[in-house]
């Protein structure tokens, strides 16, 4: 238990400093060696999906079509619907992928790259492309924004979603500004909801960009903790707006049946996906429908959905308590961290003192906890006041968890009082 | 029966069209409806493969990953090592795919097109990219090349692979000459296989692109209808000619297990594979490991997978037998088509007289019968001598195949005459 750390004389600093490090020297010799680093589901989660590996013997789909051979471009018809049933999308709008919601993502931004939509030009002939980038956020959406040498514009995220004034005003003023990436519901990492607010300012705000595009990534759009989190629907307020081909819709099953054989989605409106499946066609002869029949059978409709993520809810809420009663036990009123208490999703969010996730995290790796890497949440794993740390609570059993936040705890605590030390001593 | 058609007298050329026309309005009037257009196996194929649509209970790989969850960019090593052990390759310079090794070979040129390789200028940098198109061909190649505006240059297809002599001139003059499209054994749609010296010269020639790439489309590469068609080893070709670099090859399981749920490959030089994954990791986090890890125990092993093609062609061999005999029966002898006789593939290619393949493939549709679009096995769907039509005898049953051939044969010959007519009557 460390006390709240303002309080403290250099002296007394010292002396709990040394207490620290003699607990985390304790706990670093005790050979720990786990993976917090990426949201993955446990195994005992997919445990609750091998329903969807059983075996196939009736191949076809609702309209007839042998689900084995070729054909099909968007995917079979009734995961579709069941996809637009739970989401509120429209079926025809829907396009249904692979195994990788991250892959229709980095398609449909390459094809804008490369072909540009509605006559607009290619994003590759431009000067430069830029993003807004709310973030904390989601590596991997940033990683395909610097693969492309697509700027991005770091806006900080508030408790409804991004500092929408930030991302108006800079949406309005620069024609270069081609996109925005959103994870509406539980962001990854601090699990901030957009309200109805936030999206409506989203759909309606005025964008210099004739071809600016919002990357809705609904990842975790049904993965609820405890009670619904209500979330407007982007297709909607586009419409209203008069902005219907604003939005990208992305969703998948990676977080409900499995994160390697779900079945990923995209939905826009019905001009960009004539555009999109104009481009698909070329590209592959169509998705597995076998997969796609594989999963409607086991989640059999949006209500089966729902009960599936309570299950899975019932394996991860004790998860996030233990995560969230460590901090609160071992951090709580020190002022050394703040943290978020999402209501869903996958993560939860830490910031340290300024100037010390890094040395935080580095720390956990000495001591065997390998942590998503400081700065990964931020474009160009640049976190200018180098403080957020992303905690994935799924992936280990609740008693690694347990050893690993008694450890991550040491090494926030020590950090911080170090950094403290170090200030008071200049 | 049709008569040697040069020898006949305008008079008898037109009694001719008389008994073709009768024998066609005949078929044409009894509501035939039947779909050749595409190589698309047959239901009865897809049965032989149900073994691989059986439940899994066990979902960890040989090197103990649970393949359900993320992770494992290039595929599990066991099927890597399976399809080296097929095709001669190196696993490790194997990465495994979805379901479409189309999509990979679109995304590898996309790659090409946006990044360029090994330091070369991106193709959408250069004023203009060409590929070398053997032709006829696939039409997929072609769709995208077309897709990019990548100018496609024929070249014909002789009984050994492209015209090698017109190949080596116009990759040694023209460094915007960056690729050629090929399908190396039992090619679409002529059947052909390239000799062990086109291979050779392939791998040998000069080009005038440092990044002048081979894209490999080995689709038919375990394909024989009867005995096994040696086919060299590119990778062994292009190391000793000192151009490791300068193939991508490319395989899948959707002809030997399910066209809409196979599994994809490819393979590079190490170096090209390490350029493709510092990419693909950008594009997703990993394939369907699950429907690989299936696959897998499904084929066993690459006996297993030559025992299997060898129960597929049982199924194919007399569907290939029916086309053979119907076009020797029907238009042996006349004058009015030649053909080809693969060996293995999916495809028998026929030529009619010149200016007659678009009327001829018309006929039959009219009467209830769609062939593969007449031109689209040439770049642009460009036949220049309007001569080449693909037939596809795998999807329909051998039945309704008796039924598709005679009606075609009839088409083949009536076009025909009528064209001899029309030019005797200038």
């Amino acid at each position: 238990m460390v006390p709240y750390v303002a309080d403290l004389t250099l002296v007394e600093l010292k002396k709990l400093e040394n207490e620290l490090l003699l607990r985390y020297e304790k706990m670093a010799s005790s050979g720990i060696k786990l993976d917090m680093s990426r949201g993955k589901p446990a195994a005992s989660q997919l445990d609750l999906s091998m329903g969807a590996l059983a075996g196939i013997s009736d191949c076809r789909t609702a309209d007839g079509v042998d689900a084995r051979n070729y054909g099909g471009l968007d995917g079979i018809i009734e995961l579709r619907r069941l996809f637009a049933d739970l989401l509120g999308l429209n079926a025809d709008n829907i396009t249904l992928g692979g195994n990788s919601s991250l892959n229709m993502m980095y398609d449909t931004i390459m094809r804008l790259y490369v072909f540009g939509t509605h006559g607009n030009t290619p994003w590759s002939k431009l000067p430069a492309v830029k993003f807004i980038c709310p973030c904390p956020g989601y590596d991997r959406h940033f990683g395909i924004c610097e693969e492309l040498g697509i700027e991005m514009i770091p806006v900080p995220m508030l408790d409804n979603g991004p500092d929408m004034d930030e991302v108006e005003r800079l949406a309005a003023a620069d024609p270069l500004i081609k996109g925005i990436w959103c994870v509406p519901l539980y962001s990854n990492p601090q699990g901030i909801c957009y309200s109805e607010q936030t999206v409506k300012r989203l759909a309606a705000m005025p964008a210099a960009a004739p071809d600016f595009r919002i990357f809705w990534d609904n990842a975790y759009g049904v993965h609820h903790l405890g009670a619904t989190t209500p979330l407007a629907n982007i297709f909607d307020a586009c419409d209203a707006a008069g902005k219907p081909d604003r939005p990208f819709y992305f969703f998948s099953t990676s977080k409900i049946t499995f994160p390697g054989a779900g079945v990923a989605m995209e939905c826009s409106s019905a001009d960009n996906m004539t555009e999109l499946r104009s481009h698909l066609k070329v590209q592959t002869i169509g998705p597995d429908k076998l997969n796609q029949l594989r999963t409607l059978r086991f989640l059999k409709n949006a209500d089966g959905v729902r009960a599936h993520m309570k299950k899975l809810a019932g394996e991860l809420k004790p998860k996030f308590n233990i995560v969230l009663d460590y901090l609160d036990r071992e951090l709580g009123g020190t002022g050394l961290a703040s943290w978020t208490k999402p209501a869903g999703g996958y993560f939860v969010a830490l910031d340290t003192l300024d100037g010390c996730a890094k040395a935080t995290v580095k720390l956990a790796a000495d001591a065997g906890l390998k942590m998503t890497g400081a700065g990964a949440t931020f474009p160009y794993r640049r976190d200018s006041l180098d403080r957020n740390i992303r905690i994935a609570p799924t992936y280990p059993t609740c008693n690694e968890l347990e050893q690993a936040m008694k450890l991550f705890c040491v090494c926030v605590a020590l950090t911080g009082v170090r950094k403290l030390i170090a200030d008071r001593s200049k």
